[in-house]
């Protein structure tokens, strides 16, 4: 690949990861690819990571139109590992063509990202529960506040050092406010992009779920506001019976790659696993007769987030014994396992970075 | 007023306003103010139009907290004037809080447009049709891609010359498409907020209403789509039996300033006006046994948009005979007369700048 390297003068003193913010320091150099119409992507290349000079017109600034992803690298033995990127590259088209904005070669896009970590790779942490997060991102650059997709658009992928996000056994718990007022999403809307206003849109709801004392809010459909859909930006899956439940895919929902990498590798361990349109009084009913016995997020961030307690209409709820249970635990040292290949990668979900 | 001027070295040279595509040309100077959680909003100032520096991980470029505002100033007897500005000022609070965004003194706000007004007085068009759109904007600009409110944003205002939208007689017509597949809002999610990503999810619905030869969409509700919400980025009126309707605002239809002047001169002058929920069926019913007379749409950048055929789950009706009808005639010249002082203005709602 012949990607164009502009080398930066001096390199930045690398921070303490235990003392770093999740999304606050950024490495020495970016991915950075621009559109128009009449060259498509181009110009492909890894610069400084440096602010970008935006005209007051720019019509992303306006009218919204981004779309981002999220993955993580990880160090392990010595080497850079992905998982599964080409999923979110995939992904990142899926919502690009939702937005209006131009498709952009998933291959040269993964290029791109593989050239960039193998530059910084002394970014890449190595302790329990440390990545490198990586954030593609794409947004409309004309210079006009006309009403219309943008003609301009620029790719970036930028890194981002992050801690453990949780305690030193692993995992912790949280609790979740199920929001019945407002709606996150709703089919024929942008619900499965992973579209920047989904996460502008979302922000009240999750202020008055901190104000209540929950830390994420579990989203229902919009259509009836009766159907589990998400949790946070997360998705959700609970254990009944000992079989695993999520809600289906229904274009409101965000496909998570690590949903669809739990959902694949449970089953192969034997677990059923029902993707299903989920009434909330359903779920709320298996919480108070005990058969729901653990409800967890799934997402790229916390890999897997167990949840201790719900609030459904108003009233708490405590799932199982409000501890981390045996199949969220289970799932979340085999998945981690993957990605530090401490687990066999027999799906070939590993992608070394060399 | 004690609001920070800086002076640009040269001045820009003015276009002829009949070359300029809407929304491309800008102004001299612009407002800008900055908020941070320690000073709030601070450092009000006129600056030069020029472009700004963002860091790669500006949270706007990733989770789109952006909202706007538009309005307009036109030129009248050599003065400039503003139509019912203080109304817009109180919508962008209203969207602000829905984002999770600080809001700002509308005094304050509308006292910086004002100053910006005087200084730019020569950028404001004299000719039929032509105006300065103002366009107010707040965006977050914290650098950080953790997915939380930001914690700093900037308050922009821009202007920029446009000529007049229709034909010499002042009003076109326009054909729309009902859309029954993507959804633009729903109760409990931002539609009536003038939030940028509303702007972002409804453009592929709007490009593939211009490839089936349409111009605009109509909008359904996201719960049943079964009944009236807006089209385009207009509100909708129609004439059913000499009487005018429009939908009852409901939480995702966005509370227009040319919408809600209409209502209320229609009624001063004797017009029964509606605001109701309205099913797609009853409205075609209307069209097709000739009660329905007239629609249009109703905004700030084309006043009045007379609809000369609707396209309704696939069949297309003629809206009268397909010419402008005397209701929407006789609302656009009482509007643009008062806007530009040519009638009465008993409400009033002109607002010199001096």
């Amino acid at each position: 690949m012949s990607l164009k390297f502009v080398e930066r003068q001096q390199l930045k003193e690398k921070p303490n990861i235990k003392e770093v913010a999740f999304g606050t320091t950024f490495t020495d150099y970016m991915v950075s690819a621009d559109y128009n119409k009449d060259d498509g992507w181009h110009d492909f290349k890894i610069i400084p990571y440096e602010p970008l000079s935006l005209d007051p017109s720019t019509a992303v600034l306006h009218y919204a139109q981004t779309v981002f992803e999220g993955l993580k690298a990880y160090k392990v033995d010595g080497e850079t590992v992905l998982f599964r990127p080409e999923e979110n590259f995939k992904r990142l088209n899926r919502s690009l063509e939702r937005l209006s904005m131009p498709k952009i070669d998933e291959n040269q896009a993964l290029e791109s990202l593989i050239e960039l970590l193998k530059i910084e790779k002394d970014w890449v942490p190595n302790g329990k529960g440390e990545a490198l997060y990586i954030r593609p991102v794409v947004f409309a650059t004309s210079k006009s506040i006309n009403v219309l997709p943008s003609s301009e658009y620029k790719f970036l992928i930028i890194l981002s050092p992050v801690g453990g996000l949780f305690s030193q056994d692993g995992l912790g718990t949280t609790k979740i406010y199920t929001e019945d007022k407002y709606v996150r999403a709703v089919r024929g809307g942008v619900g499965e992009a992973k579209f920047g206003g989904n996460y502008a849109s979302s922000m009240l709801a999750q202020e008055y779920a901190n104000e209540k004392g929950y830390s994420q809010v579990l989203w229902l459909d919009g259509v009836e506001q009766q159907y589990l859909e998400e949790v946070g930006a997360m998705n959700i899956f609970f254990v009944k019976n000992g079989e695993l439940y999520t809600p289906k895919l229904n274009g409101s929902i965000l496909p998570g790659v690590t949903r669809k990498s739990i959902i694949e590798f449970a089953r192969d361990r034997g677990y059923t696993v029902h993707e299903d349109r989920i009434h909330i009084d359903d779920f709320k009913k298996g919480l108070e007769d005990g058969s729901v016995t653990e409800v967890f997020g799934a997402g790229t961030a916390a890999v897997v987030a167990p949840v201790s307690h719900l609030n459904i209409h108003g009233e708490e709820l405590k799932v199982g014994d409000g501890e981390v249970g045996p199949v969220a635990k289970e799932i979340y040292d085999t998945l981690t396992g993957i990605q530090t290949k401490r687990v066999e990668d027999k799906f070939n979900w590993v992608k070394e970075v060399k």
